[in-house]
């Protein structure tokens, strides 16, 4: 019979060291599946204890499911797998992700990131600091649900300045991350609404849509973007798009079909267009494309945009405008929500806004940009493989497509150019079913490259087309 | 014929101030609905500009459905709603939220707040500043969806050695809130599953769960928790509970109902029980209530906690611990998704818990809590109206139930405390049906509530019980 030495309980009170000692014999494999324990009684006797502290130790075996009992036949050892005595270890994935070095890329051309230099870390922690000093107690009272009242007035003040777009702070909604933004609205315009999203894009809209339960479709895009007969054919009720720079094929939308499109949202009141701005702080030439929503008259536009381009993705921060005759149902539905950004970052934000700070940072990284575009466009254009490729760019944004002389094969390509560490995803990688005269054409997001690195990338892509 | 002053038109483009007077007529009325446009040539001829200008003007007037065309008969003005010239400033609503005075309270028992002086406001900006002199580019490097490694290591080892709870960083999702990771284990657990909520409860959760588009039923509970039948009865699938101190009811669920639900859950591979762990910090008296997720063998348990309590609710930093065998699949599933929290408070936050100073700011506000209860507790003792009031606690949490002398309808009751300035929330608005002998009970949440005003609170209390 089973025979613990009880002295060593020490100071536990025994029924439960009995129970540890049953588990150990349990999950070493010493008791197996299905082995019948001493009755209580006879163990009680053999160890010279109590029935009760026997019954205890049982008790709290059969609980936790290390043993069962069958009426009137007494209790058996359950199959139990060793539930991870090593528990407390890290797993191996989180060993992984400790580990796993990212490549050294000479230039990645796929991964959207920003220069540490670029980001105003002094200014932002100045104005954190005056935040705390200022106002402390408003930092700690709880944000209304759709964000603090300083932020959305002084984004509304930024997007009547910079988009041309007179909306109230009533409209604005904060949220961490414009995913979540996403969600929020799936809640709010109802999962049995058909989404339809842009048909080549990002992967990631069609999976939040598809995290969310929406019903959701791809319509294909001809040259001016999203098609209105595709919009018929699928039976699509809310449209989201990216009008000003789309992603990836970089159209600019031409007003005559965001005009279509608002027609063909205003024909319906179900209809809503979710547009997408993503990146249109950084229209590079030209005059600033205009929103969707400033030249919408039927309150049919939900207009999006984030701070994670103009400032840094990893300060969550990205907002919504509500059309007006949405703001109130919308409060009612979704109101009790929490805001998801921190009191601490909203202020901050709103300091940086509403004193101008936002303002000259964005012209800062315009001309980054553009200084970096330029040099790169150049380098490109008097390469020795000049002739194999054809620059795509409306002149918008920070990626812009490079198509090649289509001998080889896009994924070959890619792994060549792999070896010669650049890194660049093909643009058919964001179709679903992509057309054919969409191969061999690359996506080259520059906007985390080092300046010092574009020559010597553009001479790897010459030498990996020139062989 | 329309006449306007052309030369006024300054440097904009003459189509452009056309189209800008004509709208104007008709959002102002002098031009109405159905009103006929004249002709482009016409209109050309007399304001001595040419066709191509009228066109322009009229194009973008149509195009923004100020007007429309009738074939062969011309340009009709369209029946246009002033589509809110005022918008740019704030709606009433707005206003309403600035201008809308906080009610002065006496005392606030009902909302969860902390006071500004407990916030260590010196510490977390000196520990932000840090982040950002000691490694600026890791905070430029976006996230891992489940959090930055160093919180998510902080957070494990801060459960192994407050919670006993030994678990990996790896099963740790950091969120911007409980909410929206119960919005992530929706979507990741499945809308078709019952969710099973505690009645009563949180009406949010509820919401939650409702907007989610998840199947949810509330489960009655009886002194210890939930019942084990209800949930044979609802055919629950997925059970949410708060077993280390309920709210609102302050119930701790005993060992053995949780041996029990744990069997529950154990019992069919669908089931989970999610565990709110949302106020075990404090746990004022005795010793601290072990969790149910590490009692647990058979990987049934997400465990659920949040800094909103700890540190404050507008931080908006939460975290959930999956089982290590779902980890991998919430990852596949989810994985997508960006972490909601910014890195900059990831960071802050990891060195917050990882350099000993989240112990030491609970150790702090677990004395001051304790301080504050006892006052208050002793203070209600005492009062003339003692005999027509019962404390109901558990020696646990930053609230507690009050009984009252039921001569009076809870409404009626909290009218009159309102009129004494306290403000208390009775027992019944947490219920869906609330059982009779529910009614005379109020909560006390006594966390935000100043020591100096406890005394005049209890007074006017008792006034307005003696009367």
């Amino acid at each position: 019979m089973l025979t613990y030495p009880l002295e060593q309980a020490g100071g536990m009170p025994l029924y439960e060291y009995l129970y540890d000692c049953i588990r150990r014999d349990i999950l070493s494999g010493r008791l197996r599946a299905g082995e019948k324990l001493p009755s209580k009684r006879g163990l009680a006797a053999h160890l010279g204890i109590s029935t009760i502290t026997v019954e205890g130790a049982y008790g709290q075996l059969m609980a936790e499911g290390y043993c069962q009992s069958a009426p009137r036949r007494g209790f058996f050892v359950s199959a139990v797998q060793n539930p991870g005595i090593e528990k407390a270890q890290l797993l191996p994935e989180a060993k992984e992700e400790i580990q796993k070095v990212k490549p050294e890329w000479l230039a990645d051309f796929a991964t959207n990131s920003i220069s540490p230099e670029l980001f105003p870390f002094a200014t932002w922690t100045r104005l954190l600091r005056r935040v705390v000093a200022e106002d402390a107690e408003s930092l700690l009272v709880r944000s209304p649900g759709f964000g603090v009242l300083p932020l959305r007035q002084a984004i509304a003040e930024h997007l009547r300045s910079f988009r041309g777009l007179s909306v109230s702070a009533e409209q604005i909604v904060i949220g961490a991350g414009t995913e979540y933004l996403y969600n929020l609205l799936v809640q709010f315009l109802g999962r049995d609404k058909r989404f339809c999203v842009e048909n080549p894009g990002y992967e990631r809209v069609r999976k939040i849509y598809d995290a969310c339960g929406a019903d959701f479709v791809l319509a294909d895009m001809d040259a001016q973007g999203v098609r209105l007969e595709e919009l018929e054919r699928l039976q699509a009720q809310i449209l989201h798009i990216s009008p000003s720079h789309h992603f990836p094929t970089g159209i600019i939308m031409p007003v005559s079909r965001r005009y279509e499109l608002l027609g063909w949202a205003a024909a319906r009141p179900e209809r809503y267009i979710i547009e997408d701005d993503y990146d249109s702080e950084f229209r590079l030439t030209g005059r600033p494309i205009p929103t969707v929503m400033g030249i919408d008259v039927s309150d049919r536009v939900i207009y999006m945009n984030t701070f994670s381009k103009s400032l840094t993705p990893t300060i969550r921060i990205s907002y919504m405008v509500l059309p007006e005759e949405i703001v109130k149902p919308f409060k009612e539905k979704l109101g009790f929500y929490s805001c998801t950004v921190s009191n601490f970052e909203q202020y901050t934000l709103a300091k940086f806004i509403s004193e101008g700070y936002f303002e000259k940072h964005i012209n800062r990284m315009r001309a980054y940009y553009r200084r970096k575009r330029e040099h790169l466009l150049s380098l490109l254009k008097s390469s020795p493989a000049a002739g194999k490729m054809k620059v795509i760019e409306h002149g918008s944004g920070l990626h812009f497509l490079l198509r090649f002389d289509p001998s080889i094969p896009d994924d070959v390509l890619q792994k060549k150019f792999m070896a010669e560490k650049i890194y660049m995803k093909p643009l058919v990688d964001y179709y679903e079913g992509a057309p054919l005269h969409c191969r061999h054409t690359f996506i080259l997001n520059y906007s985390g490259v080092c300046d010092e690195k574009l020559e010597e990338a553009v001479a790897s892509i010459s030498r990996v087309l020139m062989h």
